[in-house]
């Protein structure tokens, strides 16, 4: 223990390095419920991909374990510290290193906050969609570590779709460029998607080329009411096999509905079993909102309110906005799933929820990213009560096997970490784990990246 | 050797063997030159992906190379037999299993033709974007093995972003399955990702589940005439920083216009320099088309031509398809180059490449897919003549180093294959082959999967 600070402290600054304990126990933790931590050896905060490296080869030296981090928003434990490691925070490392107009591209270093990326290549007219909803607070090195989404995903895809190469520090200290800033690129394996969505345990991103694209229109936004969960799926299905692509289609249950009404007063009419808030950033978003509406109301919409302009946009995607805040308030614990099934068995999976939450129970607000079929079933639970908080992890269990049944993922963009490592196993199967912890051994033959999560 | 065909045939019907050697030797090559091919022991036409696995589990038992194709239309070698090897040919697993509009995906076998697959999903009403030159001969698989591109890549991305998941068998002949067919999806290592461009060298894609797009509305073509290449390449940068999304963005120099001309007199006047033809499938093309025209007038361009339809827009494309045939006219061999740039360097590369022909005294014609930044120079070379040979083989390679220069890719989209082994090196760097070979390693230890290609 001496010795790794020492040795860690002949190739970082003193500010760099975190010891006291009390300290050093505030980043053992992500956001996620049900996932054990460590306490970390210490914490570093390096400035500089040198420094990194020098991280790593103290690490591979003494083998201690590494957990890298960015801002610690993740849903799944993948950024616990595990005991007596060092918790490698990139927070940092977030100067923004080049906006370019010509070639569509940002480099950045990881601990650049989503949002004020975002803002920064905005304000040249360019567009980095990835929105996750905790975009003010994570970080792009966390987005690429996770692989995650957002909102916008239904039309402009997902964290993985805008990476176009990566700097990375291996376990041993070495550095390893993948990928390229060109628009295309097929020169050998296709390592820059391998390190996207690897949770740390391949190695330390410390820069990221990133694709961007224009700045769309202004959204324009329309709420939908149905009568029934089935009634709102059918639309999402006809408006994906009518051709359609909204910019933003998202979903909530009536739980979920009574419970922002609840924190807000929002007046949804509490007949309402099922909001369908949509949106289109095209050229003309009131003409593709009123044939949206139109296949709403043909599966059985009660109401569709089309906002007049961005203002009134803004107000309905408040709903959704405020729907976990307004989950967590039910109970003193939550856990949020992320199965994302075929869109067409989106119906069948809420259904299979909604009987969950019976058979359990629990009360399980559902908030999906419809056009995806990316569900985020919530369940709610008192986490002083041993008996329902095992029933609330058995609920989280059973709904990831039902997505599986259905075809879908046990992870639509929250990741693996701790909290699915069994799941992960299930659903890749005995030679789809064998080969990727393959995978594993070879960036991390001495297994010091981020043990324990993931496999 | 006979042991060989002893053992496949106790799992594959007899037609599915092909022993002949007039016949087997038709498959030692792809359509690249200077890439060495050896005499196949066997050609296999499996129709089920248990024969596929057969086979691999022969060629595992008696430690006999296996080189997979599809159509051989590839253009670095990547399908060339080597000496003794069983040449796998996917082309009898053409199957479109599944095309479905609520999920927008389509489950095919690898030897679908990708313009069988295309004109299937655009009868419901979807689009398969990814349009290599060759797609009424290749195959997906092949499409899928090598990371192919096309035209329409400026606005739909590559190959590799419509691969949602695969059906592969590994070198022992195990089955595994990658990815997923839903919207999103971040269970473990990116596997899917991996074998797309990894040719042939991992394991044999035996099916593979594509994300669709709505079909657009149809295309409207405008032609631009520029008094140099440099103005050329100014109008691509003001139109991509401008924040325009065309469908196509093709530019053609002067040697290539004057070989279209001579093939099939499209009345290019011989002044012009440089042809830039753009396209939008937007909602209304022509403002689209009009904004874009002027940029290319502030650019220089002598000539503005916009299509009034979709007719005339078929006839400016004419001549960029024409491109390749005409080019190939001009002598007895070509080699075609794929280095991408970053499109800020698109101007400098083209400079670079006139002066290359002009120190090697040969003729070299450049298409380029403008708007990805993505060149193909072609070499034009009499095979007979060793030293013009030596010399179209030196240019090809210093056209590889300018790229790398320039901050590019030795490859966009036509793959490494045996043609461009040693610039995958120098591209990767050591760290880079380094772990590129310890995943090769982890899928085919035996180093039975398309040896001596990639690396």
């Amino acid at each position: 223990m001496g010795d790794l600070i020492d040795q860690l402290r002949a190739g970082l600054p003193d500010d760099a390095i975190l010891t006291d304990p009390d300290v050093t126990t505030s980043y053992a933790n992500d956001m996620a419920s049900f996932c054990p931590s460590g306490a970390p050896a210490v914490v570093v905060l390096p400035r500089t991909t040198e420094q990194v490296q020098h991280v790593m080869r103290t690490a591979t030296v003494l083998r201690v374990p590494v957990v890298p981090q960015g801002a610690r928003t993740g849903l799944s434990g993948a950024a616990n510290a595990s005991e007596g490691c060092i918790v490698l925070s990139l927070t940092k490392m977030d100067r923004i290193l080049e906006i370019n107009p010509v070639d569509r591209v940002a480099v950045v270093e990881p601990g650049v906050v989503n949002a004020v990326l975002s803002r920064a290549v905005a304000e040249q007219g360019l567009y980095y969609p990835p929105d996750p909803s905790s975009w003010e607070q994570c970080t792009i090195g966390g987005n690429i570590g996770t692989g995650s989404g957002g909102l916008c995903c239904v039309k402009y895809g997902v964290t993985a779709e805008y990476v176009l190469g990566l700097e990375v520090v291996l376990a041993d200290g070495r550095l390893l460029k993948t990928g390229r800033r060109t628009a295309k690129g097929v020169a050998g394996y296709d390592m820059t998607r391998l390190f996207v969505g690897s949770e740390g345990s391949l190695g330390i991103v410390v820069e990221a080329t990133l694709a961007l694209k224009p700045v769309p229109p202004l959204q324009l936004a329309l709420a939908a009411e149905f009568p029934s969960v089935a009634a709102a799926c059918d639309a999402v299905c006809a408006i994906m096999a009518g051709g359609h692509v909204p910019s933003l289609l998202e979903l909530m249950d009536s739980t979920t509905i009574r419970a922002v009404n609840d924190l807000a007063n929002m007046g949804l009419p509490d007949s309402t079993e099922a909001l369908l808030l949509a949106a289109f950033d095209t050229h003309d978003p009131g003409a593709d909102l009123a044939a949206l509406g139109e296949l709403c109301t043909a599966a059985g919409a009660t109401q569709v309110v089309p906002a007049e302009d961005a203002a009134e946009s803004e107000m309905l995607l408040q709903a959704r906005r405020m729907s976990f805040p307004a989950l967590e308030r039910i109970s003193s614990a939550t856990m949020i799933d992320d199965v994302c099934v075929p869109r067409s068995a989106l119906g069948a999976m809420l259904d299979g929820v909604a009987g969950i939450a019976e058979k359990f129970g629990l009360t399980i607000g559902v908030c999906a990213h419809a056009g995806d079929g990316n569900t985020h079933p919530v369940v709610c639970f008192d986490a002083a009560d041993p008996d329902e908080s095992r029933r609330a992890r058995e609920s989280f269990d059973e709904i990831m096997a039902l997505g599986l049944e259905l075809g879908g993922t046990i992870t639509g963009e929250h990741g693996v970490g701790v909290l699915k490592k069994e799941w992960l196993a299930r659903e890749l199967g005995p030679v789809g784990v064998e080969m990727q912890r393959g995978i594993k051994e070879v960036f991390d033959p001495l297994g010091i990246l981020n043990p324990g999560k993931l496999f």
